[in-house]
């Protein structure tokens, strides 16, 4: 399946998978597709290089990209401990006691948490495209916003387009002011931050907005019925997130959340600004629930809410504590049922997608 | 754009369109489609029996159905006077306050209120029923469950397939455990009573939970493109209600609200209680605000609810307060911003729907 963007990046389909884990990004972009590589959770660059240099060596010279969350604004000399100490007690106390209902151990002395999210920190983020812009990526996707404008030329001197999510025409419309040079339409029923249009509408209302760039439809894509329905509202590929986390190659922090994703509907997710601060959706869960109960002190603004919740949320997965365990996904989680290989996947993908079209030519032509 | 439930009910083309307006719904039939009209709006036996002689007049013989508001369970014996005696005075004087701040008047001495939701109570929609069936019909949709099961074995010994609507795989497949013949898969961003899963997860999952039964897709289609994409994802027809609510043969209740309409955007309408009890999408106005508002008394249970507002909104639409203004309708009235004849938004959704088609064949065959 071919399309103007497809083309123009050398890819066989115009799937692009957005993935936390190396082997499923790798996956992709060997299977035909375009293998995107999120890099939010690296806390350190030699992580980072670790497993793009991992990357180089199993793609095949095929086309990936790489995904960081990046602040258009700069907040001068902020630190992290300068934003720990904005965080009210009374919202630490609900954390801890919340934990302590549901019996959750410290981590084991020693050990440390593995869930992070400073990658959101714009001198993060800086460190790490020093670290990407050394491998030949073939797209810069950011996932909060325009990345700042030097930021965006630089990329474009390494001739690396940029995608930048939108939830709205009127951010992406921003995005292509900024320089931006693919959108990604990000609707309603999608994991991860989301606004409150869904995709069936957000999508044809963002390709007016940014034309002539071209569109990539994220929300409520994983089959590949789905897939058509992204390019009949004038799509040039989709973006899918969720469908990948059941995948043999995704390296879950427990096997314990991968039987919950298995395991639930597609009513099973929420937008929650538990995880952020701002509306992400995510498997609904005590933990989300205890944050938007009306009678709890509620959610702080991003970042305060990442850095509240980072040490209970590693704990929780240390500990696989079952009723509090959650993850972004998209309302697709209704239909990740079983395990396979991202091959597989992406072979139902194309083979739905072939199927879809034969089925909308017969009903145009009548026949 | 034919599907094997168009060549079933002898249509030409697989768009269904539901309205509250004779004049839409006979058009829509003219124009090759399927017209449905609404019947929750008449008080009395005659109105419908007038309108629907008017719709024999002028479908040419074409096909045409009617949708009631029907619960499944019977409530024996209460009255309209037994649920408004059930309202809490904090709710009435709220109502009051809130119509008061904004200076609505009281209505014209010896002038009815136009607003009445009584269309849903039981007996009601028995006698829209008895007026009905004298006319041939070839559909009967209910926007509230499954009809009774007499309901159904009477519509099926006249030979008239009925329809539901379900939010969820679950509400759905309850609807063939009932005997229902189509269903309609109504979205998170449809207009009127919606539940939370996207039309673009929501219809797949739906189509698996009644096969081999035909389900019609609701929420997110206005254009050619978005009926594409609902065909793509299973469905065998379009369910479009909100579209039409800006196109000439609207008889709206106000000019005001018809502005309103055509200059919303997409993110400016709001699925809330307060027009019924239950969740229902419809324009964001400083009055479901007021209902809304965490601070006010919220909204009560359907039907408690829609009795509560019914007056307000009456007086509302009477003075046309443009702030309090409102009316069901889904997240494509972003789209909605010309006032078009009926059979030129039909001609406009085949046309684009065509299009569609043709550029997924293109991406299909890789050309």
């Amino acid at each position: 399946m071919q399309t103007e963007l497809s083309r123009q990046l050398g890819i066989e389909h115009a799937v692009f998978g957005f993935t936390p884990f190396p082997a499923v990004a790798a996956a992709l972009t060997r299977a035909g597709g375009f293998g995107v590589l999120g890099a939010v959770r690296y806390t350190s660059p030699d992580e980072l290089k670790r497993d793009l240099d991992w990357m180089e060596a199993h793609t095949d010279g095929l086309p990936y990209g790489l995904d960081v969350v990046m602040p258009a604004k700069k907040v001068e000399g902020v630190t992290e401990a300068d934003v720990e100490a904005m965080i009210p007690e009374a919202h630490r106390e609900y954390a801890r006691d919340t934990l302590a209902k549901h019996g959750v151990p410290e981590m084991p002395e020693g050990e440390e948490g593995g869930w992070r999210i400073t990658g959101w920190m714009e001198n993060v983020a800086r460190t790490q495209l020093d670290v990407a812009f050394d491998y030949p990526i073939k797209l810069l996707a950011n996932a909060l916003g325009s990345p700042p404008p030097d930021v965006v030329a630089r990329a474009h001197d390494l001739g690396i387009p940029v995608a930048a999510l939108a939830g709205s025409a009127r951010h992406a419309q921003r995005h292509k002011e900024a320089g931006i040079d693919i959108v990604v339409a990000q609707g309603y029923e999608a994991g991860g931050h989301t606004g409150e249009i869904a995709t069936m509408v957000l999508t044809p209302e963002v390709v007016r907005a940014v034309d002539p760039l071209p569109v990539l439809a994220a929300g409520g894509i994983g089959s590949g019925e789905q897939l058509a329905a992204a390019l009949a509202l004038g799509a040039q590929g989709g973006w899918l997130g969720s469908v990948w986390l059941t995948t043999r190659e995704a390296e879950m922090h427990s096997r314990a959340l991968t039987r919950k994703l298995l395991a639930a509907g597609s009513g099973d997710t929420v937008r929650s600004r538990a995880l952020t601060g701002k509306p992400a959706r995510q498997l609904r869960t005590e933990w989300t629930d205890a944050w938007d109960d009306p009678e709890g002190p509620g959610t702080l603004p991003m970042p305060l809410q990442g850095l509240l919740v980072a040490e209970a949320n590693s704990r929780i997965q240390r500990w696989e504590v079952e009723p509090l365990l959650g993850t972004p996904v998209g309302q697709i989680v209704g239909a990740m049922n079983s395990e396979r290989a991202v091959q597989e996947v992406f072979d139902d993908l194309t083979r739905g997608f072939e199927r879809a079209v034969a089925r909308l030519r017969g009903v145009a032509g009548g026949g």
